[in-house]
């Protein structure tokens, strides 16, 4: 069945050097009353960088002419596809130090446009960086070094359509390029959802979540997108990759998890077929208060290896809680949700309770929506959420040293693993800075055999030296991951920003198997050089 | 925390030709009362074969001393390794045509001995083919061919200790030559469980299940030994693989999903942590009747697209139910199953049954066990389930042409898929014996978006063409599963048997992916040659 033609595209303005959409951001007046409170910030916001400003060379190559309609070299596309969005990349912009301007955009229509792109940045020795919302964090869409003649950003959201829905088996065949928004709105009249709701939501695509094994809505099991997909459509200079729609199978290693979290590494992948679901029609939420930090990791372990199976148990450290909103006075915060279209949930919420209960947690179900039409209880939650990033670009404009990195261990490793994040990476960055930093902790996902935590921190920088101190401050932190064998990236991805931490994560005949099934793939090396392996 | 030490290894005499112990075989009178259900089988079962009627060569290669202590030249170590567990192979060794029987066998007490017997082998031309329990039912622990100076079976059962346990995070570190009851007889005192039940759970290593992607317990969500897997630790000849212990990752393509699925040509396993559960403490099952299969498949349906997550949900056609004890009516049977170690299942299994009975199923909650210690009322149909390959076997001996099939497809395809079998495969049994074959149909696993058929296929054979008949009804089948867009293999692993279909199925930028990987790890391609490549 055909989905039903719609066009939920954005219409406002992206910004090109900074999160989201340009009039969400933070006027002067916000930005400053943020910087107020980090101690050491600038008087006044950095002023917004000006693509004008910028020495945008002419592109080194020019595209055949079959392939010209779809490439442009219009600097204002090209400025907006130099980088993703992680902190890093806000303040090179703000400094007027953004990384290597692509030579060329395109933006592909189909497959077969894909191909010949491919063919012809393999003939030219073109690097090619897939680029889907453009709202990595680890420097996943970049170019950099100058290994090859030119480079060439792949922009896939021209390719954002639903093409098949098959009601019976609850799954569609979704192009990559379509962002969340757009995704969900088209499978919306259908009764169905592939629910898949990272914090870049808006600005990410089906494309770019695959490519790095993004994490989702689901706090508990099916955590990651790699759960959700059936198959995987995948142009490689090598020929098309097309897996079977498969509910499971045991023939031979998964084809389809040797190109999730490939990063544009092997191909680009251009159509998935996904599970997705009904629409919850019974939900419940409410939030749980400790006292103690660790003792509520207690309670949210006792939840995470129970079979209640939460949709939501993100735990905010005190820090976190006061940010978003959910308490004042110090307090840990559990926020607790569950749904589902089968049955009611309230029993399930209330024995996830009793656990927290027995671990210290103070809280009862009176905040609990009963079928709630919509998520009324977590949108207060979910509206901080998002403005996040947004906020991180304000600090940001007031010389602040803001970002987040996230990773999971196991539960033995993880409350030492916490301690030594608060200690090691705001001891780097007092160091770095002369200033205390704030660090923020969360629970974003767990396990039951471990938890992801997610950290945030900021500290007032020494104006022009934000990149060095941010990168000081981000090997203390891969530092402490590593000694406690805390993986490097639970859903941001590896992208180039933690390439030296991944490498020494990634077993060594598993490098040389890449390393082999990346040169038989893609014999020209030019797909997202630099990604994942030299 | 060290594994209390205990020998559970089993002290009962393998069978060299046939499933599992020697002594639970059925005699010849019982063969004889099978052979009657069969019409156009013998009169008297083929006599059991003997090692010493078998010409075994001498070993074309003799290990350096350094490595003899751990191979044997031994003719029955050598008979028993020859073949997997296949009707195939069973029908081989009636015939007195068993496979290449090895030169050697190992069995390695560490990974250092892994290491070095890997060397030698790279150094002399010599195939290795890994064995396990040896169950395999798809060619995969034979070798065919004479590209290699000689055959080492390496024998991982000497490897089979529960090293470590984190009662914290519910894992363990255990060798990969376990078998089931010898590694959950470790776990047991602990309280702890891997709870993976294959049909062959007593004849299959823990390592074999995680080189073959074996389905298990669970008929909803975690199906597949895979989602078990916290970390491998694999031998391969360009040095070892050892991952860190995590409970997800976002960190690049997943080296342990390359590793899972690649049945010995990649590296050796030679131990996992695996992410356990505490024993269940809730239970609670039932049975539904329906009159009608295809309805029965909607209630099916149903039940895996909803979130009530039964353990076991096993819809057994008119044909099994009989077998199994289920029905003697002719009735579709649905087994539904919950278990928890949180909270009583009763409500779980009243919503299922709703769903049963919505779809025409006939049940009700008085079969129910309430808090059952032992599992009591799956205890009848388990064990039919375990003495179903005895069976086989005693078929065979009455010349039945008796084996096994299973695949995974969506549920749109599910129902035409089942019927084609049922024609195509019956028609190609016809054809071959000019008997009339009984074909039984189960579903072992369910998925919101698909199901995995189980089928049985039997069918009196024309004596000494055994192999050949069943090779024309499996190629009947194979192109049924392609027509069909159904997997050649859910659960059984595609080894040599499954190639040609696989060879169909798998992408091939993938297989190119595959091949090189394996090129890197396996230079010499000495690790079981012929598996799913050349």
């Amino acid at each position: 069945m055909p989905a039903t033609p719609s066009d939920p595209r954005p219409t406002r303005t992206r910004s090109w050097w900074g999160w989201g959409y340009a009039d969400a951001h933070p006027d002067d007046t916000e930005c400053a009353a943020l910087g107020a409170l980090l101690p050491g910030t600038l008087a006044r916001p950095l002023p917004i960088p000006r693509i004008a400003d910028l020495t945008i060379a002419r592109p080194a190559v020019t595209p055949p002419p079959a392939l010209a309609h779809s490439v442009t070299a219009d600097p204002e596309a090209r400025a907006a596809h130099a980088m993703g969005k992680a902190y890093r990349d806000v303040i090179r912009a703000l400094r007027g130090r953004p990384g290597r301007i692509p030579d060329l955009v395109a933006r592909p229509a189909n497959d077969q446009e894909v191909a010949d792109l491919l063919d012809w940045a393999g003939d030219h020795g073109v690097a090619v960086i897939p680029f889907g919302g453009g709202s990595s964090v680890v420097g996943g869409v970049e170019y950099r070094g100058d290994a090859h003649r030119a480079v060439l950003s792949l922009d896939l959201t021209s390719m954002d359509r639903v093409l098949e829905i098959d009601t019976v088996g609850r799954s569609a065949r979704i192009q990559a390029g379509a962002l969340g928004p757009v995704l969900e709105e088209q499978l919306r009249p259908h009764g169905l959802t592939l629910r898949h709701f990272p914090q870049s939501f808006e600005f990410s695509t089906l494309g770019g979540w695959l490519a790095t094994r993004a994490g989702g809505h689901y706090a508990t099991g099916r955590t990651h997108i790699d759960d959700f997909v059936q198959s995987l459509h995948v142009i490689t200079p090598a020929g098309t990759s097309t897996s079977w729609r498969l509910p499971a199978s045991g023939a031979g290693p998964s084809p389809d998890r040797l190109f999730l979290g490939s990063e544009g590494t092997l191909g680009i992948i251009t159509e998935a077929w996904m599970r997705l679901q009904e629409r919850p029609r019974y939900k419940a939420s409410t939030a749980v208060a400790f006292t103690d930090f660790h003792q509520a990791l207690g309670a949210v372990r006792a939840i995470a290896q129970s079979d209640l199976a939460p949709a939501n148990c993100r735990l905010l450290d005190p820090g976190e809680a006061l940010l978003s909103g959910a308490s004042h006075d110090g307090s840990t915060v559990l926020v607790l949700g569950f749904e589902s279209g089968t049955t009611r949930v309230e029993d399930r919420l209330a024995t996830a309770l009793d656990l927290a209960r027995a671990h210290g947690g103070r809280g009862d179900a009176r905040t609990v929506d009963r079928d709630a039409p919509a998520d009324a209880a977590v949108s207060a939650w979910r509206s901080a959420f998002l403005r996040m990033p947004y906020l991180r670009d304000g600090l940001a404009r007031m010389g602040a040293v803001i970002e987040t990195f996230e990773t999971a261990a196991t539960w033995e490793a993880i409350p030492a693993l916490i301690d030594a994040v608060r200690t090691q990476v705001g001891g780097a960055a007092l160091k770095a800075t002369g200033h205390p930093a704030t660090i923020n902790c969360r629970l974003t996902h767990v396990y039951p055999d471990g938890a992801a935590p997610y950290f945030t921190v900021a500290v007032a920088g020494r104006p022009g030296d934000e990149v060095e101190i941010w990168d000081d401050i981000k090997a203390a932190a891969n530092d402490v991951l590593h000694r406690h064998r805390a993986t490097i990236t639970h859903h941001h991805a590896v992208g180039r920003d933690h390439r030296p931490a991944y490498d020494l994560q990634r077993p060594q005949p598993f490098a040389l198997a890449l390393r082999a099934a990346k040169n038989a793939l893609d014999p020209h090396g030019i797909l997202n050089p630099g990604v994942l392996m030299d």
